[in-house]
């Protein structure tokens, strides 16, 4: 369906139901949309009530709404370098009734709002590829978030920065930007756990889930990959999530990381 | 059993068999002891024959002499910073009717006759604590195989460079060190494929083996776990290794990342 909204009404919108409908979400019929990645992201950050929380590259939101939905008291505030993006997750923070504060600016230069706090969880969805990889998108909303105009490094560098002590990172990344992740952690940051996301049991990991602790010594973790679907390969009808992957994209439960 | 070597005759010996008893394998009784780990490294080294394979800390020589009875015709140089286990290396070379030269030195400096070649294979269990934890050990050999002189920086970059173009590096290492070793790798690397060991199939991996081919551009690749032993738990009697992993301890069959 399209929307009425009024910043740029010349551009379709969607509204996407999420956590079996308890979130939805306004975005572009078009470009760059939220799946199940934020979804996951959100699952994975183990946010207490009152603490504060912020995402960096929230596009419309997604992933700090499940967040706030999930777990009401949390402080959550996000930046998104695009105005478009941003007024679609004010938006949805509005017609969803949960609390967000978003400010518009890069993540590689964030604006006082984000710099004046300190947080005790960050998330982010860093874009999938580099600038430098591929032909270019036509659609400049797509192309920022699918390359973004900061290095992975930019991204980590500032999500160190604006955690208390003791804060906690989670990201989601496609694995093959493992190396380039892990490279950008440094000193600051121990315990490191990286939970591999694999379509099948049989198949390689795609993405990750990363979660480090600001502060902390203890040694990288690999954990088990967590495995999406059942059964060998894909069926024509209906998903084939299994149980724990349902329960956090359709009932909003938590994803533990194993131990 | 003690042997009568005659370098250092005052430390025992003993002498075991592996690959379903084809190698045999002299070392010292006390300290470092080759176990499954340089089995599984020279296994997941794709030399051919004619080739020229270089090891990085060969220790008694377990790993290059492994794969140069998988692979004849291998061209076998190998490099060891202590000269007992060099002389044993050279012994177990000797005894078990392999070609294999070996050289004394410090992999993060190695001598004239390793800096004259370049290999299209180089292999490396480094040693998998640093030297700045834990409380040391009495026995200096055990300390030096395990904790090592040479970050492991030094040996990627010794191995990078004796490495032909197209050359491969296969590592095996603890899962703690594979953000460090991640980092080591750089631009002249690609193509790098970590595949993590688990002991069952429930647990997070605890070792790894990367594969990196010098001069090549494809993305990172993280294979599924490869699980060693079937079942739950450690039964008391007999080992319970699964099948493909029996091949490669017990018959010297090759370790094949999945795709």
């Amino acid at each position: 369906m399209t929307s009425s909204f009024e910043p740029a009404p010349e551009v379709p919108l969607t509204c996407d139901a999420f956590l079996g409908g308890r979130l939805r979400i306004w975005q572009p019929a078009q470009g760059y949309r939220a799946g199940v990645d934020p979804i996951l992201l959100a699952a994975a950050v183990r946010a207490l009530p009152g603490q504060s929380v912020l995402e960096l590259g929230c596009g419309v939101g997604t992933a700090i709404l499940a967040l706030a939905s999930r777990i009401p008291g949390a402080r959550c505030d996000a930046l998104e370098i695009q105005p478009f993006y941003a007024d679609l997750a004010r938006r949805n923070a509005v017609e969803n009734g949960l609390a967000l504060n978003v400010a518009v600016g890069d993540v590689a230069q964030p604006p006082v709002e984000v710099r004046s706090h300190s947080y005790d969880q960050v998330l982010m969805n860093p874009p999938y590829f580099e600038s430098r990889f591929g032909t270019g998108s036509a659609d400049t909303g797509r192309d920022v978030a699918l390359r973004g105009p900061a290095p992975m490094a930019a991204w980590i560098e500032t999500a160190v920065r604006r955690l208390s002590p003791k804060g906690e990172l989670t990201l989601i990344q496609r694995i093959e930007r493992l190396p380039e992740t892990l490279a950008a952690l440094d000193s600051r940051m121990g315990r490191v756990q990286v939970l591999p996301l694999a379509a099948r049991a049989d198949r390689a990991p795609h993405l990750f889930i990363l979660k480090a602790r600001k502060g902390a010594r203890t040694p990288f973790e690999l954990c088990p990959p967590l495995v999406m679907h059942d059964g060998a390969r894909h069926l024509q009808d209906g998903d084939d999530y299994r149980p724990e992957i349902r329960a956090v994209l359709r009932e909003g439960a938590e994803l533990s990381f194993p131990h």
